[in-house]
């Protein structure tokens, strides 16, 4: 039993779906982030339900490791063949199945991409609300309970999965879930699996919630003396019970970048920029309740638009803030830290996380979304020098350690993978051995995805 | 290793603690519906969470099965002690711990009531929307993964429930989820044992989602000639993103049942009452243009009110129809189904069951929360007339099975207790064997409510 003795077997089965490849493996094998790239054995590209559960037989029976793919947009190595094995890509079960209006749901295929799902859902009036940034396969932002932008208002991953199909560890096909709004029949298997990155079971379909496209949209920008004066805004705006769509953080810092950037002139003090979705009266009034909220914590300026044109243009900030902030130490990599915390926390881990950043030396400029606690800062290192990476090393590590005195998480949504491995135990204490037994009872080979998540032994 | 011995240890440990009176154990045996009492051999009243752990560790050292309660409010034979044991009452553990009026959360104590929570919450500006009816304990809610009428809004508990405080099978305590909004740390253990109806681990401690209490309420009421012109009223009103905090559909049954009790003369066709949360212009606007939704799909007649006094004349319909309709029949015990499917099926689920219930002779006006797609009948019986109590179960069973065949869940709230059951393997497949698997695992003794939700062996 062996992973050459699965992949021959795999190969008599899938003929043209499976790839050992040199530049195959190395793009399965490679990460966005810091992560060394390393490669799996061979890459399957199954094409039906069916042939996921073959091949996650075949890698039973030979006890070699399956590790799911989507578009490889993960940032803490989650798709990392620590082990070997083979990585299952979703690319070829990409499809829209059904949307439902009047349910304002739909049914996809893992390797269905997020903007792909958009597209196709462009005439219904529907759209699908989770946007990590990234044009992620829905797949792997179910699996890592992604969220991004829009999350205040609509949820992450896991408020808008619904349903799945399900290969798990044995080869067997389940369903969770149903297409009812709601339901209180058992344990919420889906909710176990979203966010599980591939080491409980393997995804094959996905029933996702949409949202009504809103009537209007309106966005605004404004500036801040200080964190504490932004955030009091967004407090005070989450309270009233404003509907905001989105509402996002950028630093001085990353205001600094964005100014060099795109040729802009925005003041270099904190910044929040704002969404609203609804009817033309109703962003209209949030808007203007926003601008009151803003003005009486001493907002500096204040900008607003509702149409297209001009939001794009105040969103082209937040959008290209990321290249902006990686363009301003040319030839630098990124290290993309992931804090989350109570929102009565957030100026004082904002304010502490800046300190310890510059005390480093390293340039690390920090956003976020403000309404979700969420907070990266994005630090900025030349990979060849040692002595940078240990300190950014350690600065995203003070960084864990600091959400979680401030009650938070060590992670927002970018997920666990192998990056945040080494403070699950501080976060969760004993559940990481609630975690493992239910690993171990669902996976008793540790097939899937092994040494992502949970440690078994 | 007897269920005797544990009792006899954990007298010494209790001391008043711990009671075997019959009428203790008669009240923590009945049920508020069709069930017959099964008391459990002794019901002991913890006082804080390390007692809660050492009761666990005693039952599990004798394989004494232990069950939670609230106040015991379940329907589906939830807390029978079907095998015995000991009954946890969390009564003398109903705290509000702390408020962060910032962070819009609440950390509770399980045994805390709904209404309890709420009037603690009154001068805070902020509330607990989650709203089953009765006066439930929150751990209850959270076990049975409750939602109600403002689940369309709000969501249910899945939703509202942050973190918690848990004691495991083997009296190990964990904390799951933090304070932060969200979280992509590992496997979602908060969200697998809300709904697990204390089959996995016992709630010591619940983190809870508020809201801020809405600037303006208002509240309406119309007329249908039929079910499908109200529900194309709702999926109108969902698509177009009004956001409605309530949407209850009562039929012809129901409103003659309630014009009766209360002396109103509402049509006896079907109705929908509507509630919304907002700013006085937003409520005003949202109830226009509801208004206009159901004019366009042949609305009757239209009330509406956004003074409390008039909101509650409305919603008194609605707040008593189960009372309305129990007293229709006098001397009647009424079993509650609840089955609930795709918005898109809603109108056709009604009218067959409505068809399916006629045919059987039994009265069962029906009621339910149209946003969610759940529907209760309310079947009047007399339960000395074995022949009705047959024809009833006969036609709560056809209900399940209906709501599957249009792609729903046996249950939308009430969970699975005794009487959902048979119907389990019909839903989830072979998800069955996936959550006898959790299950085993985390409760390998099956002392936590041994008997409901799943089958181990």
């Amino acid at each position: 039993m062996t992973i050459p003795d699965a992949i021959a077997e795999l190969s008599l089965l899938l003929g043209q779906g499976l790839s050992c490849s040199k530049s195959d493996l190395d793009i399965h094998g490679r990460s966005e982030s810091y992560f060394d790239t390393i490669p799996p054995d061979a890459v399957v590209y199954p094409t039906s339900t069916t042939q996921v559960s073959e091949i996650v037989q075949v890698c039973a029976k030979h006890n070699c490791p399956v590790i799911g793919f989507g578009t490889g947009t993960s940032l803490e190595g989650q798709t990392a063949a620590t082990s070997g094995g083979v990585t299952m890509d979703f690319s070829k079960m990409a499809a829209v199945l059904e949307v439902s209006p009047e349910d304002m749901t739909v049914r996809v295929q893992p390797g269905c991409t997020r903007e792909d799902l958009n597209t196709h859902l462009r005439d219904t009036g529907l759209f699908f609300p989770v946007d990590p940034g990234a044009n992620a396969s829905i797949g792997g932002m179910a699996a890592t309970r992604a969220s991004g932008t829009t999350a205040v208002r609509y949820g992450t991953m896991r408020a808008n999965v619904m349903a799945l199909e399900l290969v798990m560890a044995d080869g067997r096909i389940i369903r969770t879930g149903t297409a009812a709004p709601k339901s209180s029949a058992g344990y919420d298997l889906t909710g176990l699996i979203v966010g599980s990155e591939g080491t409980l079971g393997l995804m094959t379909e996905l029933t996702l919630r949409l949202q009504g496209q809103p009537e209007a949209v309106s966005a605004a920008v404004c500036a801040f003396p200080d964190m504490a004066a932004a955030v009091k805004t967004v407090t005070e705006t989450i309270q009233i019970g404003l509907p905001i769509a989105r509402i996002e953080f950028l630093d001085s810092a990353s205001i600094e970048c964005v100014n060099a950037y795109a040729g802009m002139d925005l003041p270099a003090t904190p910044h929040l920029m704002v969404e609203f979705h609804g009817s033309e009266n109703g962003v209209s009034e949030q808007i203007e309740m926003f601008r009151e909220i803003s003005s009486d914590n001493n907002g500096l300026g204040f900008e607003w638009a509702t149409e297209a044109e001009d939001r794009n243009r105040l969103w082209k900030a937040r959008h290209n803030a990321y290249f902006a902030i990686v363009a301003s130490r040319p030839g630098s990599r990124a290290i993309v830290t992931d804090l989350c915390v109570p929102i009565s926390r957030f100026a004082e881990a904002v304010e502490e996380t800046r300190r310890d950043i510059d005390a480093s030396g390293i340039s690390g400029p920090m956003l976020g979304h403000v309404g979700d606690g969420n907070i990266h800062a994005i630090l900025l290192l030349d990979e060849n020098n040692a002595d940078e990476m240990k300190h950014a090393k350690a600065l995203a590590s003070r960084m864990a350690e600091r959400a979680l005195r401030f009650g938070g998480t060590i992670t927002g949504e970018h997920g666990i993978g192998l990056g945040k491995m080494p403070y699950m135990s501080a976060e969760h204490g004993d559940g990481v051995l609630v975690m493992a037994a239910i690993k171990k009872a669902l996976d008793p080979q540790n097939i899937l995805n092994p040494g992502k998540m949970v440690t078994t032994n």
